[in-house]
């Protein structure tokens, strides 16, 4: 019986952790013989709560523009980072696709999961982001429960 | 550089989900060329409290060893049955390990997986056996925190 291409979708944000999350994933799950692809996610946080506690102010244009332009570099340097420690890994050879979205990283995790019909997701212990300091942990223990997949949370050693 | 021997514990009890837990590690972490060796836990609950709420109440010695016989045979049973699927999964020529604890389920499982030195913990993401109604999650929470390895979460599908 030939196998299906598995999806591997790993949460990358700008943690250490969800490097070594990623360096883990492409260690222990992408060198057998199995067709992988590996999606590589990251979740901008929604513009108008960035990272500061706005509940009743109103942003100018302006600033909501610099804090969107500053979540896309931030993205795209999260990406840069893991596609290269995926290069580093010697892992040139398996397909990757980076996939951006955003909104709360715990739901938009287990919605993309299941919209890109991934089979696994891996992903670091600790919040996400910006979420960090006020929701420790909580993104990670919602998508072992949520995820219609099984769950791999890599702890920084 | 030669890999050193990966140990993979999957911890097990009588439910469906952890069978399915060692049947996805099984098919998706054993496949690769690398040396694995499998540890099959099994956490027995403590005798005085076994599937009853006995606060302030002392069992019979007989009653005690009832219990203690039932909680064997019911471990011994469990690793039949995952032995069966390691079997079944072609996974026959993998070095395998019994081990059989007794305690807190989440805790046991975490010191268990220090004791040992594994490096990757697989589970079922509900409960631990007796403890399932009340502590529904708790135990694969905990371990997802609290494990020194990474810790895979797999879902009944």
């Amino acid at each position: 019986m030939e196998k299906k291409e598995q999806k591997i979708m790993v949460a990358v944000d700008q943690s250490e952790e969800s490097m070594h999350a990623l360096s883990w994933c492409l260690s222990n799950l992408i060198s057998d013989t199995n067709k992988k692809k590996l999606l590589l996610l990251h979740v901008k946080p929604p513009p108008a709560i960035c990272s500061f506690d706005t509940a009743g102010y109103v942003f100018s244009p302006e600033v909501i523009a610099a804090m969107e332009k500053y979540s896309m570099e931030l993205a795209n340097s999260v990406m840069d980072k893991a596609e290269a420690i995926c290069r580093n890994l010697n892992a040139a050879d398996i397909t990757m696709e980076r996939v951006i979205e955003m909104g709360d990283a715990k739901n938009v995790i287990c919605s993309t999961v299941q919209k890109l019909d991934a089979d696994t997701l891996v992903m670091g212990s600790h919040g996400y982001g910006f979420f960090k300091r006020t929701l420790l942990g909580s993104v990670s223990d919602h998508c072992a429960k949520h995820a219609k997949c099984p769950v791999i949370i890599v702890k920084q050693p």
